[in-house]
């Protein structure tokens, strides 16, 4: 069985984009706002948006099953207040969930939050609550950065994320440390932000004691980790030089990679220097690099191929594609036992 | 002939960190701030600074000669104003060029900026031009992000930036993209924020045609390219995705990685997906990571061992180690040739 840990709801139908536009259009006349009621969106609009797209691709494939989420550009956090993000983090989770719900076999849902800028994490709980106890999510996706680029939250270590922390690990989730657009003319957002969040989340955790407060929290890196493992004799010595342990007692219990690395070499490194029970399967398809690579003929986001062809064994092949996700996820494990599969 | 394309003086007399520490402590009093003649620094000081520290090291290693420039983290272009940030520059690089003067078979100078947060770049080139014409100077430091780490500069492909390209023109010398230390709790400086920089100038020259307005411009990305060899496919896909040409086309003529990644299988990665005539020998030694690697016994930052054990042939070594640094730095191959080398 293979499991993507790290698919989006990239394709939805239209009315879902139409919908945020008259929300973000109404910013400041509240009294304009659409109601999450006015967006209409069928079953059959539903599932032809998946089945035309990731379905079709995970068949083409051979992939099984996908944790679904949101679309991480268009959570965009730093758009309107709580208020604001609320409403569209429900929306888009709901989405997922009935996704989730046509294609029992095929998706299970990880959620957003309705995070905001310079607002009290703790807010999101009962989002969560909701997305766990009635939707069924597996993991939610949190953003350390909700202000698109601009880093004024405080690191994912700082005692405001606590709550959150608290929450999942009650839960026993994890959460892949995922942010959104960048409205940073810096940061283009695919190509930088992304991969950029991705190190700087794993620097916040390497740099503080976050993992003995929480010794079961779990996150997911993305993006196989942003520049973390081609680096890793780097933050090995600079884990040595703050007199932390050995990376793989101070965060290899807690924090695990995805393979969203676009070519051979990459996942040839990420298998080569992080230990296999920190790799979970990914491809996030349909997202930012959807295009052929004309060196392979095959699509840069098919990562399959590449771990067919690294340089491990077939029983570590097998914790990269489902069994490590089964661990890091347990809730999804319980979907899947209770599936018989 | 090895050339260590990236060393700082990280070393320098205590002196001038208590000249600094006064400097900071006077802003908002420009009336108590030191002048600049009054940090005295002798010839033995700078000598045993030197010859204790990196040419000992660079003896032990094999290493000939290092591209020389002020340390990166105590450029700190965030504090005070332009005044303050070109007094500091000015004595950063009078200390280098004393180094080069002392050591003028081991250490050619590169020059930091006065850059300063939201003045205009332009103000930079009577630093820039003492440095190429009174110091000798063979390359400059370009801080993309003089705010520390709050990114609020406009992209490298901004026309702010374009007076600094025309001169580096004009001198036929090549910028090195190095940020200096992060003041944003985000980001930790030599885990975060140093990488974060290299991917994200990367990504600012992908999505622009700066190499198109000055196609003879060259950047050194440190730090092996931050996250981008990991991530090539990831970034050959998202160039086709903004249908801008291959891109050995649109950008290996002019960006250059460093080596500056401190384990074998990175090095391996850079060596395998970057061709070769892109990259340069570096270890910023002595720098970030200066502990010992109880993996190998040996320095992290020994990135020689590194590059001996790389699968490249000794044409191919011979052009990281030398060849590329004499075609990407001409100032220097004058130098060395004016020396007989």
């Amino acid at each position: 069985m293979i499991i993507d840990c790290h698919g989006h709801y990239t394709t939805a139908p239209k009315a879902l984009e139409t919908w945020r536009n008259r929300q973000v259009a109404s910013l400041g006349n509240p009294g304009q706002a659409p109601k999450a009621s006015e967006l209409r969106i069928s079953d059959d609009e539903l599932r032809e948006s998946i089945e035309q797209n990731q379905l079709r691709l995970m068949r083409e494939r051979g992939l099984d099953l996908t944790i679904f989420s949101p679309r991480a550009s268009f959570m965009a956090h730093h758009i309107g207040d709580f208020g604001v993000s609320s409403t569209w983090a429900g929306i888009c989770n709901e989405l997922c969930y009935r996704v989730s719900r046509l294609f029992p076999d095929n998706f299970v849902p990880a959620a957003m939050l309705p995070q905001s800028p310079g607002v009290d994490p703790a807010t999101c709980i009962p989002e969560l609550v909701k997305c766990v106890e009635q939707y069924g999510n597996v993991a939610i996706n949190l953003n350390p950065d909700p202000s698109g680029g601009h880093w004024n939250s405080p690191p994912l270590s700082d005692r405001i994320w606590y709550p959150i922390y608290e929450k999942m690990v009650e839960y026993d989730i994890p959460a892949m440390i995922h942010v959104s657009t960048s409205c940073n003319p810096s940061f283009h957002t695919t190509g930088a932000h992304y991969l950029n969040a991705d190190t700087t989340a794993f620097m916040q955790c390497l740099t503080s004691d976050l993992f003995r407060d929480f010794p079961t929290l779990r996150f997911v890196i993305p993006h196989g980790g942003g520049a973390v493992p081609y680096h890793w004799g780097r933050f090995r010595g600079l884990a040595q030089e703050l007199k932390k342990p050995l990376l793989k007692d101070h965060l290899l219990h807690n924090i695990y990679f995805d393979t969203c690395v676009y070519h051979q070499p990459g996942i040839d490194l990420l298998t080569g220097v992080i230990p296999v029970r920190n790799i979970l399967f990914a491809s996030e398809m349909i997202g930012a690099v959807r295009g052929i690579d004309p060196e392979t003929g095959h699509n840069f986001d098919d990562t399959k191929r590449y771990i067919e062809a690294a340089h491990v064994d077939p029983e570590e092949r097998r914790m990269i594609y489902e069994g490590n996700a089964r661990r890091v996820y347990p809730r999804l494990n319980a979907v899947l036992q209770a599936q018989g599969r």
